[in-house]
């Protein structure tokens, strides 16, 4: 075992990859405001006992504690509208999130970089159309357009589908010596979670299976499913309907859906989950529906397409030094410049100035400017343009404007916290 | 015990809350790119053979895994550095960070939004002195001036303290019947950190204690910490000198610092923690400073000095609508309205148009447009302006230019993703 490796479901963002992430982060966070989602961050830890009630996944178990990793953001969220009483807002309430997650399942762990939405109190399938259009012009936006596609089924909702999977059973019943250990297993969680095996003897078997009929469903079901539709239609989103997309936990209800790529990878999951209520919160149940995505996978696409981001981090200026009384005279310097919206570096510490100018050409910065004891001393400085290596002869005191003007205005790098405060 | 609380050292943070971290988060994250910090996210857990040998605080334990949550980013961006061979990039090198993460100590645990930053590879006091610069400026600059003051100590290098801390015991040895059980227990794990004691008969005793003189320490560890304060005096950084001011983890080392309110708050952390890569990776000192802010104690120095932040959130239009004819009709054009920079909201499912217009009312929307089926199928709306009760008579196709018009093209709410692509 390398010591130094992180564990192996888990991983580092690097500066490289979160150049995506910060731009997703972006474009994301924009469209979630327009739609007049809030941001909220709930703990990645919750009570034991809330996790176990949930019938969530498989839990960590911490010891020592009656707490426990919490693996559904959603199951958060809604302990915190239970917890704040949140009827009293008006209705229904939108939250997203944006925030790392550990997701554990009979085999493995895996840690995801997740943005969802979650929309509580409120059954109308608009939402769920919706969450899908935002997502479907938010990728196109990003040019994934054609990149994937959506999947959407109805999962309807418990109480119908109990004499279907009595139907289900005694289908498979004399069938057993067909079925993989993995869907025998799944036969007595649920027999219609083997209606989505990959397994090819399976698909042909489950191609003669009994179908979930109009006679098992109620009206306001099939109403639902059919107005997921219509909107959809409206919002001009293409999708196509697969029966075989299916639900990972009992508490998910009605629509579903999920984003893939044409190679198969899952880019969004969503559905509603009006039940999850009623695990947690007996009897009631609260509509409320969710997506989120792992950003990683988004990310990947953008790579395959060879979609680049613009490099926000350039740096304009660094500073060459050797000796403390350079040091005294470029600290300040480089402050100030940084202030005045220039991106501005100081080489330390290295002891020769030929490894120093190597550094300076490794981190792409467009000026360099060498301070030695002598440049310290009368204050005229050499600028170099490592563009076409020039140099210009500049006095302290007027370098900033130098820059200022060599690097534009408009590429200044700049901020003030006092246009987002409000004066009282 | 309440089901719907979150575990009572941890919590949810709400809209009203994040307004405050997204703009703290757009202050650092400037400061950090101009200072040409590059963003990493390293993983909650890591592995438990990692966390025991670097010696960090009272480990969770997570059962049946050979993983558990790690309580210090500076350790898992180390080991991200190691693992990724960093010394080949330019040296040093400077990650941030923006994470929840947990701290657990002997009596508690606790939550904690943080920002953070890690300098590894040089040993510049320079550096914590920009650390410190960086932050005081910013913390001015949103109007925190004078809400705080800085300490500063020096806490050397291990070997140095061997000697001292004989004589600090032996000085403590007869007066065991003053100290508390909390300092005796101090006693056996580092005799320095009693020094640091609130007890007020200790404070008295400590004052006649023997102190680290410059009889124990070598003219390196003299050299940093008079370096370190002549930087901040070139910075301008006003700060007091604190010899009280202690460490937690043994591989801290040379200079240590805090950021405290007037009310004796801690806002920030940071020191140098040199000896944190001997721990992991023997036998080498691997030079390292880093630091860390709970923003929480900000947000509460910004809320309880009154300093607001604009909100993004504002509503522009709200339609208030009845039948599913009216939403055919009011879906499509909400989206429209909100892709020209209009921020749009749809009331969904309720059933009259009184509560439909309360909830407009509550939503603070400058503009409300009721449809119902009359103005559904012949296009023409009344848009109201809420302040003050004025109506217009739109076309449905003029809705948006005319919205446009009112609200100011200066004030849309736009960002398209393509501004931060590069076309190949």
């Amino acid at each position: 075992m390398n010591l130094y490796s992180p564990i192996e479901w888990t991983f580092d963002i690097f500066p490289e990859q979160h150049k995506y992430l910060t731009f997703l982060k972006k474009v994301f966070r924009y469209e979630f405001r327009k739609n007049w989602f809030r941001r909220i961050t709930p703990p990645l830890l919750e009570k034991k006992e809330l996790i176990e009630k949930s019938q969530l996944n498989t839990p960590f178990i911490i010891e020592n504690g009656d707490f426990d990793l919490c693996q559904s953001p959603s199951l958060s969220i809604l302990r915190a509208y239970l917890e704040n009483d949140m009827k009293e807002q008006i209705q229904p309430v939108y939250y997203y999130y944006m925030s790392q997650y550990y997701k554990k399942t009979k085999e493995n762990i895996r840690a995801m970089q997740v943005f969802g939405w979650e929309i509580i109190w409120e059954n109308d399938p608009i939402l769920d159309a919706i969450s899908i259009y935002v997502v479907y012009t938010s990728l196109n936006k990003i040019w994934l357009k054609d990149k994937f596609f959506i999947r959407i089924n109805s999962i309807w909702i418990e109480k119908e589908k109990v004499k279907y999977r009595e139907e289900l059973l005694s289908f498979y019943e004399n069938k057993k010596h067909i079925l993989s250990q993995d869907s025998i297993d799944l036969l007595d969680i649920d027999p219609m979670l083997v209606l989505s095996s990959k397994n090819e003897d399976e698909i042909i078997l489950n191609s003669s299976a009994p179908s979930l009929s109009a006679k098992f469903l109620k009206k306001d079901s099939k109403e639902h499913y059919s107005k997921f539709k219509s909107y959809l239609d409206i919002l001009k989103v293409p999708y196509k309907e697969d029966h075989s997309l299916v639900w990972e936990h009992n508490f998910q209800t009605n629509s579903i859906w999920q984003f893939v790529s044409l190679d198969s990878r899952v880019i969004w999951n969503g559905s509603r989950y009006n039940s999850l209520s009623k695990n947690i919160w007996e009897p009631k149940e609260i509509p409320a529906t969710w997506f989120y995505v792992d950003t990683s996978i988004i990310i990947d696409l953008l790579i395959e397409n060879n979609i680049k981001i613009k490099n926000k981090d350039k740096i304009d200026l660094f500073f060459v030094q050797l000796w403390d009384e350079a040091k005294s005279v470029v600290l300040p310097l480089s402050l100030a410049a940084r202030e005045a919206g220039i991106n501005t570096v100081v080489s330390l510490w290295t002891p020769s100035m030929k490894e120093q100018m190597l550094k300076a050409g490794r981190s792409w910065a467009r000026y360099v400017v060498m301070v030695w004891i002598m440049e310290a001393r009368n204050g005229i400085f050499q600028v170099r343009d490592m563009n076409n290596w020039t140099q210009s002869e500049v006095k302290k005191e007027n370098l900033i404007d130098f820059m200022t003007e060599k690097i534009g205005k408009e590429n200044l790098d700049f901020y003030s916290p006092e246009r987002d405060l409000m004066i009282n």
